[in-house]
């Protein structure tokens, strides 16, 4: 397929329209043992009156059969080809932590653990409060502020995660996680993916060592494991490629992290859905496009609840009015990917898409769900192709040829 | 498109699932002058049943509006990418004849004709029976083993046909069909495709003659046509690429050698398709993956016998709980391409796919057949891109980035 982002930048034209983007993250489902998914079951007049007067279709996030995780899901939506550009969970971690990241640096996710003997009996290190786990990321600072000619630092995140960052010369990010993925297993060190990357790979490997002998007095949080490595991607901006002045609100790290990394402003909001919704109130006439991400849909499906699932959908067509209230050009209702709660984690399954413009084919559709999604207007289409329709519907876009 | 098959090998982790993929050969069909394809023509409670627990979707076996040969329709299903590996039939025929093919040797599909004043008046020879075929088969080893200082071997197969084999240096496969492809037109030699064919051209040309010259005193069987000339293709192996040990079962040669060709195991089965499925559940324990051919779907769609397509289907219906009750983590059951009675002859048109597992979308659709395929919650989409899916419905794909 052709570079679409190319095309659509050759494209692309200023106008007033504003678009907003609603992503639901992980918000599609399958019926499973239930006789219906969280959408069917979801008390939802407004998104169901939307649905109506709207262009419906479903999104193949990366390629048929394929989970994406939460960053190519995000790219691609964001119209970035997810396989052109891979980004590391460590960037994006870092970057959603208000870490800054320049081109020397090698960030990663990290997780405090426990271990004993050598293995690992707890990844998550029984998931200490981020205040508790703060203060020994704090110990961890004080001991450690370099290994060889590297400095390290470490940022607090949110329970039992944090980030470290090594920033010096010629270091590669071509590492092997240090995480044996699974409890009960030993403890790893990182491999090298290059051999230019083998210095760095041995800087981690003794920082691990560091962070044990520093911690070896914790009671629970008394090793570190470390995720995607990664340096700092160099992504065609966002504002540039599509001429839109864009905000994002979201209330996790890692949704921030990947809007920045696009070029999107991150604009504070709080911890409702409500209160994200009246964010984009409140920076309305500041921007042409809102990434609103709602984080919950994807929290439950990955816990199996699917209740509560249904009560965040609920959630968001409670207060959906105030966003409808705004009038945007084009309102977009869609998810990253499919986290059905039959299967506790992300999965492959097409992504409900709703598009609200004039400019809809509307009437077809009777409601917003997985099944009238996969009958609707727009087809199965890759999720790479939306920002095209959000363009096109804000008639942003010239024509193509003569 | 990126390289799917790449991306996929890349994801793929083992598992204990198991995934049958039932291919009825031809099965899409188009109502033409009946109301009725012959999918909702049949009686088939079994496959209808399935089909309201599956998803369901159409595939585009090549290109839209391209009629695939069943090495690509087959090669696309077990996600190769049919444009980038183009296999020539005559290699097909002869692995699955059991012919041993080097990497030095040119074979081709050949079929025993009727010339008379050099008019190719009946291109199968009367279809005379595999018995009397073989005898002039026989006949022609005995006359012919070489041409220059290439060997010649020749291999008996059903009915009118057989293979032939050159085995020699520098032999080269870009070469013209020797075969006028309609009846009453004049006998055609092969032609070079390329400067580098012309010695094998040359060869092939000499061995023509000399068929005709040893079977001129046939009655029927007095020359031989020759198709898809063609060596040794070295594809990625599927158990490899897929981390399935995968197990074909079809009770026509030519099926057999694709499988073989893409590193199946063949499993010896029976004529009849219970017998197919007995083949299944006795081989149920040895295998990952099992590649079920039914062949006869195609065969009446190519003579127009409607009646008798809708009667294999129906005789695929009653033998499906032999399958079903082998509890199938995953069972696929589709078409290579379509074979309308109407146009008696393969067809562009998509191709019924229903996937079967407990992960599916279950309940959108009612029955299995083009118009419910057409609509069903996969949409439209490659065959290429149908191991993707069976393998996430294993759950034997990672996630694809963090």
């Amino acid at each position: 397929m052709y570079d679409r982002q190319q095309i659509l930048s050759e494209l692309v034209q200023t106008a007033s329209t504003k678009i907003v983007l609603l992503l639901m993250d992980g918000v599609g489902d399958v019926p499973g043992e239930k006789d219906k998914t969280p959408l069917q079951a979801a008390r939802k007049p407004n998104l169901d009156r939307v649905a109506r007067e709207s262009d419906l279709g479903q999104t193949i996030p990366v390629m048929h059969g394929v989970t994406p995780g939460s960053g190519p899901g995000h790219l691609a939506l964001f119209g970035y080809d997810p396989v052109k550009y891979q980004i590391g969970r460590g960037i994006l971690e870092a970057l959603g932590s208000d870490v800054d990241v320049g081109e020397k640096d090698v960030v990663a996710r990290a997780n405090f653990a426990t271990i004993q003997n050598n293995i690992v009996l707890d990844r998550r290190a029984g998931r200490p409060s981020t205040e508790e786990s703060s203060k020994v990321v704090e110990k961890l600072s004080k001991a450690i502020q370099s290994i060889e000619d590297v400095k390290v630092s470490f940022y607090a995140g949110k329970e039992h995660r944090f980030v470290v960052k090594l920033t010096g010369e010629d270091l590669d990010d071509r590492l092997s996680d240090a995480d044996p993925q699974k409890e009960g297993k030993p403890f790893v060190y990182t491999q090298a993916l290059a051999p230019e990357a083998e210095r760095t790979a041995r800087i981690v490997n003794k920082l691990l060592d560091e962070i044990k002998r520093v911690l070896s007095d914790e009671p629970k949080m008394n090793c570190a494991l470390m995720r995607g490595f990664s340096k700092y991607p160099n992504l065609p901006q966002f504002p540039a490629v599509y001429k839109l002045k864009a905000a994002a609100i979201a209330t996790y790290p890692m949704y921030r992290g990947i809007a920045r990394l696009v070029g999107m402003e991150i604009v504070q909001t709080g911890d409702t859905i409500k209160e994200e919704f009246e964010t984009v109130k409140r920076a309305w006439n500041d921007y042409d496009f809102f990434y609103v991400h709602v984080k919950k849909t994807d929290s439950y499906g990955e816990d199996g609840n699917f209740e509560a699932k249904v009560h965040v959908i609920e959630e968001v067509d409670e207060a959906l009015p105030i966003l409808l209230d705004l009038q945007p050009d084009v309102l977009i209702v869609t998810g990253d990917h499919s986290t059905p709660t039959a299967l506790k984690a992300h999965s492959w399954h097409p992504v409900p898409l709703m598009i609200h413009s004039k400019y809809a084919r509307k009437g077809l559709s009777k409601a917003f769900d997985e099944f009238e999604c996969a009958r609707g207007t727009l087809g199965t289409i890759y999720a790479v192709d939306v920002m095209g329709l959000a363009l096109a519907h804000a008639l942003r876009l010239e024509k193509f040829g003569a």
